[in-house]
């Protein structure tokens, strides 16, 4: 474990210097930059850099986390050392605490100029729910889903900020029972509580990213809430999958956890059968232990536990990239809704409310979909590497009304 | 029609001055810069918007269309009238022609940073085509086909330029009569002859594009083409949609030919029945009355007709942005494949060869999906306001052997 830091308050907290999650923050009237979160601090990055005469100092003056986080493994280690050297060592205390800003004085941005968005269906028990809710004389999962991780491509343009108001889609719906679609308000707005992972270093054209290379690609980690209009999808999506139904928003945490934070969070996955083919096969721990909380207006609704997923981000990363397809610094692919074996553990409405059909209860009132006006905050915790648990960012959007 | 252009041979050829496509191009080893195409030139646009003191000269020294593309429907038919006055009008010539470089002394670039790329299944002879093969024994046509242009989206990231190789993609595929999916390259590699349509002005989180505001949004048009792994996506697309199966190259043309130049290539719409909802009427005429070729290693195999398209341009970008969702400038939305109503106007080789089961002959050889080696070319053209048919950029690849 490194040394204490000196930032007041900092110690034992979910950001601990053990975390130092990434950011871009504005400041007042100044332009946006990267910084790290320690405590319920802001550090400025680009003017301690400039005064160490440091090479990367141009990096944090940017207005996303792409160019730093292009740099590759090796860099991102170096520069998590040089900075925990900042928070830790007393001497550089006076030196570096007029650049702590307090975290409400800052405004947090958009932290990822965002390539591809790629969304997986990776959570066994949400995959056999969905398909236990939608086709309940079949099969739960289709015959693909255990040989490979289902994905698709979402819409990377609005790939938006925590905070970031969730207008309500308008779209075509149609039941089995009408005789012709309508065109209106979604009526099915829904949550997905996932992960997303955010690639560093760049493949080329043609090239495969191995399973055991995750890390070198990796950069970090968001929370990620993956709206859905069930409506809308549900009427659009055969043959070629979501799409209106998902485009209008997808909201991801303003803090990057850097993957060496979650070293102390790898499990093992709760295991695959039938066994993947080679170029999917995982050596050692490939899960991660991070407990998810959904609340809604202020009360937890579920706690889905990540570490109960089926496919691994490792596993997501190569299968992404193993047709050749190139993947670029900022591209980001999620897991797809989390949804443990309980009901209690369910990642997205659809299930909470079995279908629309139990009505679940918030602080008194009955929910099977979102009403304008709610609020989501998507909450996750992992074991930090010095002890205790640290914050992935959070995740929040409130529910606007469709725009007539 | 404008004034005759005093460039040699480019009157009355594809690339008159009643077309006027823009791409980007390197030559020797300037750094890549923006130009117009005028007969078997290409008009190095920066020094001379320079020597006119023009504020857009800026504009054409960027390596990509895009800040040219975002400056809105006045600015580019502002700059359409310039060039056209400097390559028609006699006493302009000094001062211009040395800017002309031949065609065969520049490289061509890829001409747009891509947003986000959606691709659609607009073709109802191609839909039904591929419905009929797949699904013999139920409607060709899915129910919501006829009331919504069904899209999905792609990965922008492996948007290449014409003349860029494609490596045979690797990847799981199973037939139904195999016990468990095999890695392998794909055996069954197809092309989808489509054209591909660029956002200009963009739209904000939140806001709809209405179908008659098409123009004001669309900068222009490519060739495009949509590689296609069969067996890989057969296995892999339910029930999220086709991803690895193409998600390994979509090409596009070099040259975007500006939605002004199709001013005389608009025709009505085969006819649409059901009346689509309110949003996506159309008023005049929405298709366009493109010829396509297919070219297989120096064969004519196809002529798909773009004027049998269900869905128009104008619809897709209408339903794209129907739920909020936001356009970039560059973003790039594609007609999928185009087939006409016989074998000879098929634009993919899964219906030239009926499911695989119809070798068609190209020169000699038979073929059902391409091979090593195989190249192809897609050609396209149009009426142009002058009288003749313009060529929207051709789209080119050769299929190269899979990287074991």
């Amino acid at each position: 474990m490194s040394a204490a830091t000196w930032v007041p308050g900092a110690a034992g907290s979910a950001y601990d210097v053990d975390h130092l999650p990434w950011g871009v923050f504005t400041h007042g009237d100044d332009t946006a930059r990267v910084g790290v979160r320690i405590g319920d601090h802001v550090l400025d990055l680009a003017p301690v850099a400039a005064a160490d005469m440091r090479p990367e100092a141009a990096l944090f003056e940017a207005a996303t986390l792409n160019p730093l986080m292009g740099q590759g493994r090796t860099v991102h280690a170096e520069l998590r050392r040089w900075i925990t050297d900042l928070l830790t060592v007393a001497e550089e205390r006076s030196d570096v605490e007029p650049h702590l800003l307090a975290i409400d004085e800052v405004a947090m941005q958009m932290p990822v100029e965002v390539g591809d968005y790629v969304d997986f269906y990776a959570s066994e028990h949400h995959a056999s729910a969905v398909g236990t809710i939608f086709r309940p004389d079949q099969e739960p999962l289709l015959p693909n889903w255990k040989h490979l991780p289902v994905g698709y491509h979402g819409r990377a343009g609005t790939v938006v900020p925590s905070g970031t108001g969730i207008v309500r889609p308008m779209g075509q719906r149609k039941n089995p029972s009408d005789a012709a679609p309508v065109f209106g308000p979604s009526g099915r707005l829904d949550i997905e509580a996932e992960l997303g992972f955010l690639a560093g270093t760049p493949s080329g054209l043609g090239e495969r990213i191995a399973v055991g290379d995750f890390a070198d690609h990796c950069f970090g980690v968001v929370g990620l809430n993956d709206w859905s209009a069930r409506d809308i999808q549900g009427w659009e999506y055969v043959p070629l999958g979501p799409f209106l139904g998902k485009s209008f928003a997808t909201s991801i945490s303003t803090w990057v956890t850097p993957l060496a934070a979650l070293d102390a969070a790898w499990v093992d996955l709760p295991g695959q059968d039938p066994a993947p083919l080679p170029y999917l096969a995982v050596d050692g721990p490939a899960g991660l232990d991070i407990d998810i909380e959904v609340v809604l207006n202020g009360h937890v609704v579920s706690r889905p536990p990540y570490r109960t997923m089926y496919w691994s981000p490792a596993q997501m990363l190569a299968h992404m990239s193993v047709n050749g397809a190139s993947v670029r610094t900022g591209d980001l692919w999620a897991s797809g809704t989390v949804s443990g074996p309980v009901r209690e553990e369910r990642g997205s409405f659809l299930e909470l409310s079995w279908g629309w059909r139990e009505p679940f209860s918030v602080g008194g009132e009955e929910r099977v979909a979102l009403e304008d006006g709610d609020e989501v905050v998507l909450r996750y915790t992992a074991p930090a590497t010095g002890g205790g648990r640290l914050a992935i960012g959070e995740v929040t959007g409130t529910v606007l009304p469709a725009r007539p």
